[in-house]
């Protein structure tokens, strides 16, 4: 009887595509793929709102795999439990509800594609958290990233995100920050391996974000870097800015 | 072997406080209240999201009660599931694992408060969701309200959260946005049930924050306005800005 309840809830609609559909032309319509919710087990959520944040004057579309996470990690313990969560189901809370199945997909109705960090990316769309360079790219996600970049569509791609371009674009140039590991750095390991991978690293401050232009990938290193909040959000915008000036 | 597993994750703090300790007596110690994760059955994340990138260049400490959800709603379905969650754990994924049960919160040693929305503060922490203006608060988040507002340290609250104001400090000046329902204000009866509990409520847009100078209650409507996410982001950061202003 109150006016608090998920049934009522679902009316709130999610505004970010009606604002947008409005303006015309000038709107992009924007991917964005997430792998569940939370830093330890899903898609990091600051970087995921500030895509969202900086994407709102354009159109986003909101994506994830329908497929069980592979961790659901306790984030005051940073330990994995024994439950069991859907990556679909969790990155809807992220969504406010409005989400599509990943293989719902199709590039020709986009202009552009956004992956956000966090341990998601590296345990549900790809197989990096455990195999490193050797790692496996999901099926649904590797021909998602192809199709963008087959049809010269600009990909963003921040925090651990850019691994995936460095697995499938081999010479590819990305940035997650630095080489060298330092208390500021704590996953610099992560260029080493891709440059491994036939990668150019090109090593960027948090707020700074490398555009490879022959492959359009923007990426930043957000989280991979041990900074304060608004550090983040500001470099997830501009990696957004660039994405949306190419598309 | 590789660098991306929960245990080094760990190695990468949360430097919001540590930027800020540096700052020394401009940095403002902050208690962030969290209800859950996702805006069904806990704290909106985006609206937690924007508290801590405006409070960034402050310090805050996240807190969360330490008690079984009322609810896991599937947020693809809108749909309560039979699954048991912690407020407490599931809260830890905005905070990235730096969170504090909400039990060991201390007012003195804190300059203001701050309580971001989600359907959470109306099922997590008090009765809201159930009950309207019959509710009641759970004692540890009362108690706590009562704290601040004892010691005139300012209590900033947004979206639903201004009903636990109403319940408590009855006469006090809020706004959930408007009071009339309509699709940007599908929400709006929770003004009325605010005035009927003895509260002034004052219309305002998204954008806008009501500032009860008697109460130091800082307060704005965030996603009680069916508004695009960027401008739920800036009124979210008004409201922390004049409660950073307050204290």
């Amino acid at each position: 009887p109150v006016a608090v309840g998920p049934s009522r809830a679902h009316r709130a609609l999610w505004a970010v595509q009606k604002s947008c559909s409005s303006r015309g032309t000038m709107a992009k319509r924007v991917a964005v793929v997430l792998a569940g919710c939370g830093v330890f087990d899903g898609t990091e959520l600051h970087e995921a709102s500030a895509v969202l944040v900086h994407l709102s004057r354009a159109g986003a579309q909101l994506y994830a795999p329908n497929i069980p996470q592979m961790h659901v990690v306790d984030h005051v313990k940073g330990q994995p439990t024994p439950e069991q969560r859907n990556v679909l189901v969790e990155s809807a809370r992220i969504a406010r509800g409005n989400i599509k199945d990943l293989a719902t997909l199709d590039v020709k109705g986009l202009d552009a594609l956004i992956i956000p960090g966090g341990f998601g990316v590296a345990k549900n769309l790809s197989t990096w958290a455990t195999q490193g360079k050797n790692c496996s790219i999901s099926k649904e996600v590797e021909s998602v990233l192809r199709a963008f970049h087959a049809a010269h569509k600009p990909i963003g791609l921040c925090c651990i995100s850019p691994v995936l371009a460095a697995k499938i674009f081999p010479g590819c140039e990305v940035t997650v920050g630095h080489d060298t590991e330092c208390e500021q750095w704590p996953y610099a390991k992560t260029a080493e391996a891709m440059k491994e991978l036939g990668c150019k690293h090109i090593n960027s401050q948090v707020s700074e974000v490398h555009v490879d232009t022959r492959n359009l990938l923007v990426t930043t290193s957000a989280f991979m870097c041990n900074a304060p909040i608004h550090h983040i959000h500001d470099g997830v915008g501009n990696m957004v800015r660039e994405v949306l000036r190419l598309a």
